[in-house]
Order: structure tokens, then sequence, then C-alpha cells
């Protein structure tokens, strides 16, 4: 069997029942985004790795070196966020051409650093290789939260809230208008949408101020999708959701693009991936005061979009016409043919 | 430029002058093996990336996945025992084509747990990404090291005695036997020549032996080879150093090689390079001792094979006939030409 037939999360699951190991000083293991250790501290580790690989995550045509620097330490960051922890440290492990630019190298770190200095993570190692194709980024952050801040994906119960920072669909529209050039929206409207794709800030911020209210009962970042990204919640927290369509925060930027697409521009804000937006749950009756307060606090809108369910109840998506249709992993899968 | 041109280690040089950040938790940042950081607990973290390039550094047909499992934390693990630290977690970041069997998957992950389970390492995360061309491999190890048993490159001191484990050049021999199916010795000398190149012993216990002991005042483990791996601690610690052809410890099986290949045994062990054993140094007047004490609690031959010069004394290589010859750095380059 090829590992495309099996799919990403199969083969996740597949591999960690061949690596985990219960142990005492592993909080969260393989299969969740972020590893969590007790090294015995007064705070927990975070440990956390993802990948930039040329010709599948990035094309050198259509982002330059420096924001893809920034792009692979924020995505990473955004883990970190997701559990509400606190970054601390980077590694960077690179494959690279030989034939590589040393200037598009330069401004890489650049971007890293750039990237670093905003949210107080230094560059600390890594790795240099010699890649025979395409380039491979791996970004490595570490980081720490406190053992009664932590918010897990499996703390979602039935009668909470769903909610997510920011805008939903920016990312995916943007990524639409540099793919196809036959796209034609203002400046005003394409620069905002090319950055949220191209450099998305990790809701750090946003983060601090969740994990500090107690509030939030799950948390997870918006990487693969909005349908996928809550299917994880619900499967560690063994409920279900419903999701309404006329909640979705979505630009008027990105609703333009997904009409040019003829498309429903739910679908972006759904299927999209790469917001690295904040989804977390909450008591409904804590939603309200909770979202004001990150407003506040951050100036990121924050929106109730949906509801945790009883598991047996399902997983739905509620179309402005009141049609319910079933929530399916609409995201990202690495391995999906096609 | 390129970054061919430039070479791997001033490139490091070049990117640690723009990400390289002084801060108090970093003890040890960019440019060396391994990060150590200082956060605040009782012992050091320690954090070590290294990758394996599909085409680079392995071929599929040479090396089972198991062996590669086996292999990319191996080589991860030495570097954690060269500073004295003790290796505690893992996470595996991996991008292979879509077509990769889930079998291969399957028997690279048991060797990852098989080698884990060895020195006490739990994989605790990772990323799993596509890839439209070569796989790739990229293995973090977390470990921890007492703050006062710590050894650096910077501590060498002239007077002192370099000493190694084990024995060197066995690696680049079973790399020549893999490549060269002409070079014909027996079954019971290519093995153990194969075994040392494909699954590598990281010196972890006789790490323990030499940290604990408090004598070795530098340390590194041999990956590009011995003539560059001591030009690292030349340059950390500001000294020159003299090696003995003498005293380099060669098996037989890695001489045959090399007279099969019509070159110098030294070479092989001088230049080889991957063969994960330790080179430290230590007061003269300590060297036999410590090396007596490490053979009889790990059962590893250890040899003293030069002596730490002053700095403006330069860098030597005695070959048996009395000659000197300057010692350059003859190992692996991941971007030279050639």
């Amino acid at each position: 069997m090829k590992i495309s037939d099996l799919g990403e999360f199969p083969l996740i699951d597949r591999v960690a029942r061949i690596v985990g190991v219960e142990r005492a000083d592993v909080v969260m293991g393989i299969g969740d985004d972020v590893a969590i250790l007790d090294c015995g501290g007064e705070d927990w580790l975070l440990a956390k790795v993802d990948s930039q690989v040329e010709g599948t995550h990035y094309r050198t045509d259509l982002i330059t070196p420096r924001q893809l620097g920034r792009r692979a330490l924020a995505i990473n960051l955004s883990d970190i966020a997701a559990v509400g922890g606190r970054p601390t440290h980077a590694l960077v492990s690179l494959a690279l051409q030989a034939d590589t630019d040393v200037a598009w190298v330069d401004e890489l770190y650049r971007g890293l650093r750039e990237e670093g200095d905003r949210f107080g993570v230094v560059v600390v190692g890594g790795n240099m290789a010699s890649s025979p194709g395409q380039a491979f980024i791996d970004v490595i952050v570490l980081g720490s939260v406190q053992r009664d801040h932590a918010i897990l994906r499996a703390g979602a119960r039935p009668g909470d809230s769903v909610l997510v920072s920011g805008r939903l669909g920016d990312s995916a529209a943007g990524l639409r208008l540099l793919l196809d050039a036959s796209l034609q929206v203002s400046e005003a409207e394409r620069e905002p949408l090319l950055a949220r794709h191209l450099t998305p800030v990790p809701r750090l911020l946003e983060s601090a101020v969740i994990a500090g209210s107690g509030l939030a009962t799950a948390m997870i970042d918006l990487s693969d999708g909005l349908s996928s990204d809550i299917g994880h919640v619900c499967e560690r927290s063994a409920v279900g959701v419903r999701l309404w369509e006329e909640q979705l925060p979505i630009s008027a930027g990105a609703r333009h693009v997904a009409e040019l697409c003829n498309e429903p521009g739910w679908r972006l804000a759904l299927n999209g991936g790469e917001d690295y937006e904040l989804c977390f749950t909450a008591p409904a009756a804590d939603a309200g005061g909770l979202a004001a307060r990150i407003e506040k606090q951050t100036g990121t809108a924050v929106t109730v979009v949906g509801e945790i369910l009883p598991k047996d109840e399902g997983r739905w998506f509620v179309l402005k016409d009141g049609r319910e249709v079933e929530l399916g992993a609409g995201g990202w899968d690495h391995f999906a043919a096609g």
C-alpha cells in the first residue's frame, strides 16, 4: 500500500502506534501538533517541528526568501500559540542545492530573525545539508507553558461555543491570486490577502489572553482548514460540532476572490487552510465575554462560529439557507491523491 | 555567489551572524553541534537536529528503512553524547513521495523505536509532508546535561592529550564496500564494516563515564572526520594539535579495504567521517587513567592519538616515517564542489 492510499492522518496514527510510549514525562506525545514534556521544571517544555518543502509548500517564484523565513518560523509559533504557550528558541534545518545563491540564504535567515525578534525567539542551532533536488526547510521551535495554563484539544464539552480569531479564508484567497494571474482584484484587496498567505501572523498575543483567562476548554490552530482542524478537536474531545455559515468571519476581499472563482466564500473559510488563526472552545456563557476581552487587549476580532454537540449528534455545517450538511474534513491532506 | 563557492562552515558562520543573539538563556547557540539552553531548571536543556537526505546521505538500495531509522536517530544521539548529555525525547520530520510504501515507513519507525529504546529516548512528535522529489528525514533530539558536567569544544589546553573512542575509518571502509561491489573481502570482515557505516552506535555510555570523570577538557563527536572535527576543537579552544598516524586505531578490516583502494589506511581514519566516535581532550597526566576507566566500564577501547599544542604551533599530522604534514580539514563539506 502507498502512503497516498492511506492518507496523512491514518499514517500518523499508524507510526504513533509503532513509536508511542507511555512515559510519565510525556504529557502530550506523537499525534498532536506540539509535544508537551514534563522535564521537572516549573513549566512544561513544548517542542514542535514543521517543514516547508519546495514545490509542496512554496515556489521560489511566488515567495521571497525573506517572506519564506518569516513564514517558516510563524507557522511553528502558531502551534505554540495553540496550546497557550510561549516560544523561546528555534532550530533550523536546511537542505539546499549546492548552486543556491548565498544571498537567498541570507534573506531567508533575515526573515527568520525578523519573525523571531517579534516574538522573543532566538535561533540557537540547526543543520545544513545539500539536497540533490528541491530545498527543504525544517524549523523546530521550543517553548514553555505554565502547567495550569496549557490548553489541549481534548477538553471541549457539549454546550461549549466554538470561537475563532481573525478572519478565515484570506490565506486561501491570497494563494489563488498568486497562482492565477487572471484573477483581477484591486491592489487594496490584493495586498492584504497575499500578506495573509505569505506571512501569517502567529496569534501568540491572543493565545496569552485566552490561556490567562482560564476559560478555554480546548484549542487548535487553523493550519489545514477549519473543517479538518475542528475535526481533531472533536476526535480528541469525543464530541460533535455544529458550525454556522452565517457566522464565519470572511473578509470582503476573500469573498470577492471566491466569487471570481465561482465558489461560495464559506468554502475558502472552511477548507482553505493556512490561516493560522486560533480555534478554541469555551462554555457558552463565557464566550462573549472572552471574545470581547481578547479584542480589547489585542485588537483582533474573535467570532463565535459554532457550538459543541454530544458526540452522537455528529458534525454539521449549517448553510445560510438553513440546510445542514455533514461536516467532512475538507482541508489539506498531504498524501491525498490529486 | 553560490553556497558551493562559500562552503558549509563559512555559510554557517555567515547565517550565525544574521540570527545569533546573545541571551542569558543561551549557553551554546548556533554554530555548534548542539544547542545548550538554560531554561532555569537544575540541568541544561540540549537540542539538536540532523537530517538524512535521500541521494545525499543514503540510497534506498543500500540501506534498509529499519537501518535508516536507527541511523537517523543514532547520529543525533552522538551529538548529545559529545557534550556529556543524556538524550530524552525525539521528534521526526519526514517529507516523502506520495507513492512511498507504507511498509517502508513502518520499518523506518521500527528502527527509530529500536534505537530509542536502547537509550531511553521516546519519539514524542514530528511532522509529515509530501515531497515532490527525494525523501528527507529530519530527527530532532532533546536531552539534558548537568550544568557542571557539560563538555564543550572550547576547553582544550596545550599539553592535553587527544583521545578517541573505538576505531576510526570503519564507516568509510563500509561505505566503500557498499558503493563498489568489486571490492572483495571476507564476510567476517565485511559485516562489521557495513554495520559500522549503516548503524553506528552512539557513544552515550562512554560519554557518561567521560563526563562523570570531570577530567575531559573538550569533546566532539566524529561525524565529518577526525581531521575536520579536531579542527573545530582547535578553533573554539584557540589551540593547535599534533596527531600521530602510528596511534590511529584502525581495524584490520578497514586497513584491508584501504589497501584494495590503493590508499593509506590513515586516510580513511583521518578523513573518512561518519564513525560517530568521541574525540576528547584531557590533561596528559590523566589521559591513561581515563582511557582505562572507560574501557573497564564500557568495553570500548580508548586511544591517545595526539596532543594539543599552543595555537601558534599549528596543526600537524605525523606520519609513521617521521614526516610531519599540515593537518587540513579533509572531511566532509556539504557544499564543496565535486
